[in-house]
């Protein structure tokens, strides 16, 4: 075997060195070579493996190296268990005697704030030419090579000496698994086990000090094991880069699952301290992950549930679900919670409710069954009239998804049925999962037989919905790669003049609410009744980010009276806040479905673009989106399609219908603003009214960095 | 045992008859039989038990009587498995023979349509004087007297003859259950047996052609072993009735925990106002059980954790949450989904810090230890330190609930800790819950050491947060009862006249906004003046529900020839309408956040009031609640503190903080109306604007029952 790519000593090395093998049974390196030496024991590792430590001569009959040196075969990857201030001469030790890779399960470097050893670390591993993995990790577990440096024991005593499992890696399988955290992978794993998914290979990254998640990645996406990559991020160094392995596992038809923490600021706190690596902000990563293509989960059981059905499934062409069940309670129950999460129930053709028909005056399914959708066929349906009336659903043709429901108790219901849906979910085209409740030896022995047999199977409906919700949901990106971007941060910024910003803004394609700035009096009535009553009349300053929070705005101006008392306010809000700039804002009235729109310079992603609905109300109502700019139409589209309040869109108390296409061109074309300008640091227009095909930009401000 | 209340006789009989008794294993009645026996020879089941069957002499050595007249004995309870047709007969002869209740498990009545056989058996029921549970269900389970009805086997056979469990009934314990649906009774029983939550008794209702839900939760309420009570409901008919038993229960220390089906069933009735037609018979139920101090679940797995967490803990006090782990990735996502839900993840006090600091530097807690809130005592630590920390965490005392999440999996962990953590739980006054993850027999062991010792445990950490969102959640009623209130429906409705609904909102202590109502454009004009541009012109017609959607207002009218432009589009649109009443209104400007605020009469719980924010958004946002009418202060607060956007009533953009009181007692003032007006069907104030102690309504709209 030799080594594909350099990644490759990782998960496949033709032999393996454990360094800092202990004599004592529960230290990490005997633990990592204790397993290795039983995994080739038992035929599952083909690498050959030496334990290293200069204090001992001999371990379960094997040769225990005093060095690197002494070993006189090649090898390929070192597994380092020492103290952390050892482990830069361990590794230049390495280097010299030829090997390819080292992981570093050792801590104490920079989550520990010893910068000083991580900087020698790194100067070992560049004189070196190894790649590292870590330090800080548990490292590798690959279930179809063998290796596996995880030092968790399977078997654990309680304190009264009787032991009993604590552990359990899962099977063979398709899902690969990067983690930035090694208990998060265990967990993982747990939970995937747990669902009968099994696993192709597993990496923790630790501190990342040489090999990158993306490079893991990227790994992954040209395995042909791997057909589901999870992934557990807590923040990312190069976030485009990132991306780019993204689209290439999606390119390569593999499916992403991501858990991103970090989501509130106390979290984000904590995952400082735990992996000393910077937690970004969590709605752009979660923007950014679905433009890339990922499904984005909430939790662990759901990273594990969604794996499940990506790694038996494919993702569904669109929302239409179908739903077969025995049980009465059950398809209320479901119906109900599949709408709720916006599925579509829709009613069964015709023709099919046709065939059921003429199946119950076959007697082939219950006189008493419900044949609209869902179909209920009661507690008195055997295992072949579930079959045909599966069979009805199936060859209708016009369902996406088909949710199986065999509940298992009533007494006419067998296994047998599970091989037979599972032929018909074959030849259907739609994704199918299946659902059978309890904790009981037959309802395992459903679920486990409709996994067998290609259906995810889950015990709780609402698992199942959920998955089906989330992976209706996918973004299939068309673009080939997210430029790279170098991104600034912790500079000072200033406010770019008004008039620049209209200028930006209305060159980009984007029409701005008629407006004059005026400063006198006299000057501001002539303004509005230029513009028309009634204005709006607003400090002009652009160093007033809120000017709602300081009544620096005055809506409704309905006549000269009205104008001048407002110039007047505004003129005393000015000079009470200090302002040098004390011009006033004379502006049109617009109206419309109130948006907003922004962009910014993330430090992980680079430029990016929000959009949200809602205007002032967005950031209370919380219904945005973010992507990495600049985007693209279809993006602009799954933005429009993913806010909870889109249906404003389609026409609202009066108002007509917004043009999507004019929309999504005034959010393409603004996401370039900052793209093309790397002066400007941020940018917003708040409110963007929109009203059939007039899209206007009424407020608009932006923040560039200052020079130095 | 005497019989203490009538529905003693199905919980606690001295003796039970089963009717149709088959010599068939499979058929109902033997299936009830056969357990009914079991329990008895056990020991389990003290009361006598009789088979009934004219066709059959022996069963088991037993005699089987060819009719209840034939039993010498005083039977309690007579368990009736007959052909629908013969059960009135049995009934009366039940009644002839000095029953005191029936379970009538045949079906056949009026879920099929026959409703002539379901007229005779409640012919027969009232002569017999009987108390009757169903027809058409399985019965009653009680752990603790043996009396059980379900007539599902707990083993089945695969196709290939083996067998195995196919459903297990719980032990014993504090949760009893009261369910619409005998499938949906076995899915909680499993979900909760699973969990390892004991359960009191079940009652599953059927038809209840006699003996309803709110008697049976009466019956719970004064059960000394039942402290959580579990609710499925598919539709209840004496709204408040059932829920004046929530309140009973409430009052005799039980916690409710309430499953409602029918979540997106179209509604029935045409709903004039924004508020009917939002708060539907779903929103309608989940309102009104909330007021009534109930936890309203979303699902069945909820249900199971829910009763779980009350079964073993009380409410807690507050949303303050303090989280111990020895895995640091769980403390952070842990963390990120407690704020996410809404806790309240708050800084430990430096006290606290400084004694976690002392443990570090004497070594009882690992150096490495992360002591803010989350506390991370990472892998290293031992039981006695997971101990020691939790010591200071609970005697800190700020916090409402503790989640403790040992992990077992690091060498250092044994199981020891748990009792010693539910002693410093016992003593905190905090409600605590646990975590552990995986499917190996060392966490199933934790978990069950931890519901053991009072400590409910989950195996995912997002079931312990949800737990912990809900019982947070929930209102303690101070009201003795809802005032009882016949539900009208069906009836033909005609508009308010405006005038007469501007009286009705004055006399109830809301402002309305200024306005007057015009012919003329010179009108029209005057009355602008006088009340001071800008101002609002729309429609005068009561006949227009969603006048914005017909073009039928105009804002920001801001002089003279504004007013007459829209004078003349209004008229014109009436005109375009067909309306008789061509009257304009001519309205101030009013600011401040928007409300909604809306009254009607329920089908099942009579008059309603419905508080929502975001005025005309309130329908797409769906942030509103619904209480049954009159409210009072208490749930008038709770009702506004359930909004997600409640925050913009604490200022919001320049505009003062709402005055909580004034708004509470136009809410109050407002849920009056249509209880001392009973011939008023809906009512709506949208807007409502809320600015400082200013609460004004902007539009009225209000509906009648128009007289035959």
């Amino acid at each position: 075997m030799g080594l594909a790519t350099e990644l490759d000593a990782f998960f496949n090395p033709r032999s393996i060195a454990v360094v800092g093998v202990s004599h004592h049974p529960d230290k990490i390196g005997r633990v990592i070579y204790d397993r290795l030496l039983n995994n080739r024991r038992q035929g599952v590792l083909r690498a050959d493996v030496y334990p290293v430590n200069p204090e001992l001569k001999e371990l379960y009959g094997h040769r225990v190296f005093s060095s690197l040196s002494e070993i006189n075969e090649e090898i390929d990857l070192v597994v380092i268990a020492l103290p952390a201030s050892q482990v830069p001469q361990a590794i230049l030790e390495a280097g010299r005697n030829g090997a390819k890779a080292a992981i570093v399960v050792s801590g104490g470097f920079s989550e520990v704030g010893n910068d000083q050893l991580t900087e020698s670390l790194r100067r070992a591993i560049k004189q070196s030419g190894l790649r590292v993995l870590g330090p800080n990790t548990v490292g590798v577990m690959d279930s179809y090579t063998g290796v596996n440096t995880f030092f968790t024991r399977e078997v654990k005593a309680f304190s009264d000496g009787r032991t009993a499992q604590s552990f359990i890696f899962p099977g063979k399988g398709n899902v690969s698994i990067v983690s930035q955290s090694g208990a998060l992978a265990h967990y993982v794993l747990d939970t995937l086990g747990e669902r009968g998914v099994g696993v192709r290979a597993v990496a923790c990254v630790g501190n990342q000090i040489d090999v990158s998640m993306s490079e893991l990645l990227s790994y992954f996406a040209n395995d042909a094991l791997t057909s589901v990559v999870v992934v557990y991020v807590e923040g990312v160094r190069h976030g485009r880069e990132f991306l780019n392995s993204f689209l290439e596992l999606r390119r390569n038809g593999k499916q992403i699952v991501v858990l991103k923490a970090g989501r509130t600021l106390a979290g984000k706190r904590t995952a400082y301290t735990h992996t000393a690596s910077m937690a970004g902000e969590w709605e752009t990563y979660v923007g950014a992950f679905k433009q890339a293509g990922a499904v984005v989960v909430d939790n662990v059981k759901e990273l594990a549930e969604v794996s499940l059905a990506l790694s038996l499934q494919k993702p569904p062409r669109g929302r239409r679900l179908a739903i077969l069940t025995n049980a009465g309670g059950f398809s209320v129950i479901a119906s109900d919670l599949a709408q709720a999460n916006g599925l579509e129930v829709i009613q069964l053709p015709e023709a099919a409710i046709e065939k059921m028909e003429r199946l119950k005056r076959e007697g082939r399914i219950p006189p008493v069954a419900v044949t609209t959708n869902p179909v209920d066929l009661s507690g008195s349906a055997d295992s072949a009239a579930f079959e045909e009336a599966y069979r009805v659903i199936s060859e209708s043709g016009v369902f996406d998804m088909h949710l199986l429901m065999p509940f298992h108790v009533p007494p006419m219901m067998d296994e047998r049925v599970v091989p037979k849906l599972a032929e018909i979910a074959r030849s259907s085209g739609a994704t199918v999962v299946g659902c059978d409740t309890g904790d009981t030896e037959w309802s395992a022995t459903m679920r486990a037989l409709m996994i067998k047999n290609g259906i995810p199977a889950y015990k709780d409906m609402e698992d199942a919905i959920r998955v089906l919700t989330l992976i209706s949901d996918i973004f299939t990106p068309s673009r080939k790669s997210f430029p790279v971007y170098e991104a600034r941060s912790g500079e000072a910024l200033e406010p770019i003049p008004r008039a620049h910003l209209i200028e930006l803004i209305r060159k980009h394609g984007i029409q701005v609410a008629r407006e004059e700035v005026v400063f006198t009096e006299d000057d501001a009535v002539e303004a509005a009744e230029r513009i028309g009553y009634p204005v709006v009349m607003k400090i002009a300053s652009e160093r007033i980010p809120h000017k709602t929070d300081v009544g620096g705005v005055q809506l409704g101006i309905a006549d000269r009276a009205q104008v001048l008392r407002a110039f007047n306010k505004l003129a005393g809000i000015a000079e009470k806040l200090g302002l040098s700039d004390k011009g006033v804002v004379v502006q049109e009235t617009v109206r419309g479905v109130e948006l907003i729109l922004g962009s910014k310079v993330d430090e992980t992603f680079g430029p990016t673009v929000t959009i949200g609905i809602g205007g002032v109300l967005t950031e209370v109502i919380r219904d945005f989106i973010t992507f990495v700019s600049p985007v693209q139409d279809d993006e602009a589209d799954y933005m429009l399609s993913r806010l909870r309040l889109s249906k404003l869109l389609d026409g609202f108390r009066g108002y007509p219908p917004v043009d999507r296409k004019a929309l999504r061109e005034a959010i393409i074309n603004f996401s370039k603003i900052l793209v093309e300008n790397p002066s400007i640091a941020q940018l917003e227009i708040n409110p963007l009214m929109a009203y059939g095909e007039r899209i206007v930009a009424v407020d608009i401000r932006g923040w560039r960095y200052s020079p130095p």
